[in-house]
């Protein structure tokens, strides 16, 4: 694990079941700290109040909760967000300023923020470098499972160390973050370069990922570095490994998310290739995994690329109806627009019986190419959302 | 009944299961015809057609299927619809480019047209100006019921009626026309004027519905236009009198295709108004229509205005949160973008239990306006589509 940082979680009664629903990160010493955050322009009160604490570059410690996502809630919402941030603050004897907050669940309703103030001496007794496995359980909401990864790289003979954990399931869709992600390391950082290593990681990962088209008010991903392993990221061989370690780590983690996405069965790969440009590919990547008919037939185990081509035809960009290629993994299902035969479709469909499998969709258009990893859509994702708040 | 028309539908072997799939309407003399066509780059061979054949502003005959959607089916395509219409041109006696084609079903299988041209003959041995209902059937998908509507306009003593048909089912979305939709009327009437009241119309009904969010390669809406009634459009009251019965039936049929859209439960009106421009109202409209999670929601019976709120906050349109009121009918259950309460949300979930109601969002930054209808999104929608080939 990353030297210098502990971590902890425990139930508060916010949620009603008694699950983890509180949850503490804190760094030995100030580190450096970027984030990135919804688009969404209905933003969470701890999403407001963190994207200005983050100007300063520093901080020390993360106090996050599921069960209410403090948004829509006013000015009693950012009133609560600055309460749970500042009993943290006062425990570790630091300026209020340099606690970030992030909080998860239903909407529109007052957080029940003494709760959460009188349960804060008990999270600060439980603080543990091993505890990390404990927030990430303490952010779930529809997750199934924690997600959490660590990774310990070695440079000329040193290490370092990252932890990311995530949290997912619904309103996931690129372009905004992601739901809610933290990311520890203990390599030595200034905040510009930090934040733009994790933009590019984000950019590849937590942007490239859907599971329902829709965004959330309370997406949040942060990364702090804390420096205790002695590893600079101005020493170019660092920089270079971290941003590997970094990217690697986020591509999993957000590869995890989808998977355990509301009632997810399958992990698809939607890789276009030939377009005219990366932005085009990005464009028809991203419609044919939003489409809820491509989905529902992944559900299915049915190899309608019927579906996949009407989506790319309404995606907006210019294609050639003739030139379109569709691969199930290596089998050639579609070729020149026409549909292989009965055969290949046999062989298509007993890939889409795989737990993860890509579309490769060739359009002969150019070189452009970009991938968005979807997932099917089940009868499970409709009774989850259907009851998600009963 | 309009004068001067019969209709058709039999069963002639295309789909697995013995229900009508094959239906023809014809004009005793050449009508004027309009069409509104799928924007999807994909179009199907009888689209491609239709919109080469319909340039000339008159025909005779269409004919349609289901069971299978002529598309991605290469120049074999063109060539199948080339011979449905073929075949119905010589019974009339008529030219072949004055008939048209729709086929509607699976993508990317080759129509099985000796079955259609060997089942003509029946067709028109039970062709009757009652026959439109049979047409109605023919056409059906995953419909559960046909769609007709028959009006009788009264202008100064005389007559004119209009019978409307349309099919719909999944693959529907705003500014994608509709499924396919079949307007005949007996008024005189140009091509010209008869395109620009049906584009209207259309905008008005077809473009404001969405059940999935996917478009379809093959969507049609033709109007044929007869004169028989002895009424003109060149006169305006006989004018004025049918572009209202047009808009009251296309939009009337737009909300019986959303109720019966796959697994639908629900008919909701997504109403918008106080945005900067009707635009942005429609965006913001169309975008809660079409999330996945408020669909959920309303089947589950929860008045989660929470995903309303951030379906509104991604639109893309630009908001004040603080100033954006929601109402389930006339029931406010959010005010100035916070929530009112419990009492109110027992009240707006009762709403929710009614088959039909309106979503209405006030988002006081003017005096824009627009409207959408869409549904929720049920177990039976994921079962439908995910079994839908097999």
């Amino acid at each position: 694990m990353c030297q210098g940082f502990s971590a902890s979680g425990i139930y508060a009664g916010i949620k009603k079941k008694e699950l983890k629903d509180l949850g503490l990160i804190v760094s030995d010493v100030p580190a450096a700290v970027a984030g990135v955050f919804t688009k969404n322009q209905i933003k969470a009160a701890p999403v407001l109040l963190d994207m200005e604490r983050i100007k300063s570059g520093t901080c020390r410690a993360v106090i996050a909760n599921s069960g209410n996502a403090n948004c829509c809630t006013g000015d009693q919402g950012i009133k609560n967000a600055i309460r749970m941030a500042k009993a943290v603050a006062e425990k570790l004897g630091v300026p209020e300023e340099m606690v970030l907050v992030s909080s998860t669940g239903v909407i529109g309703q007052n957080l029940p923020v003494e709760k959460i103030e009188s349960n804060i001496p008990r999270l600060f007794d439980v603080l543990s470098s091993d505890g990390f496995i404990d927030f990430a359980e303490s952010i779930m909401t529809t997750d199934t499972k924690p997600k959490m990864l660590s990774r310990k790289v070695a440079v000329a003979g040193k290490f370092f160390s990252i932890t990311g954990i995530a949290k997912g399931a619904g309103m996931i869709r690129p372009d905004m973050a992601t739901m809610l992600s933290y990311v520890c390391t203990d390599v030595e950082a200034d905040p510009t370069t930090l934040k733009r290593l994790l933009k590019d990681a984000v950019n590849l990962s937590y942007n490239r990922i859907t599971i329902d088209g829709d965004t959330s008010t309370n997406d949040t991903v942060l990364i702090l570095a804390n420096g205790k392993s002695g590893l600079s990221l101005h020493d170019a061989a660092v920089k270079d490994a971290f941003k590997d370690a970094l990217e690697e780590m986020l591509i999993t983690l957000a590869k995890m998310v989808v998977k355990d996405g509301e009632g997810v069965t399958k992990l698809v790969e939607i890789k276009v290739s030939g377009a005219a440009s990366n932005e085009d590919a990005k464009i028809m990547a991203d419609t044919v995994a939003h489409s809820n008919l491509v989905k529902t037939a992944f559900f299915g185990e049915d190899a309608n690329w019927g579906r996949i081509i009407g989506a790319l035809g309404r995606s907006g960009v210019t294609l050639n109806p003739d030139t379109i290629d569709i691969c199930f993994n290596d089998i050639m299902l579609v070729k020149n627009g026409l549909w292989c035969g009965a055969e290949t479709e046999t062989a298509a469909t007993k890939v889409m019986k795989l737990p993860e499998f890509a579309v490769n969709i060739d359009v002969h258009l150019g070189v452009g190419q970009a991938s968005c990893w979807t997932c099917d859509f089940s009868i499970d994702y409709v009774k989850i959302n259907a009851d998600y708040r009963s």
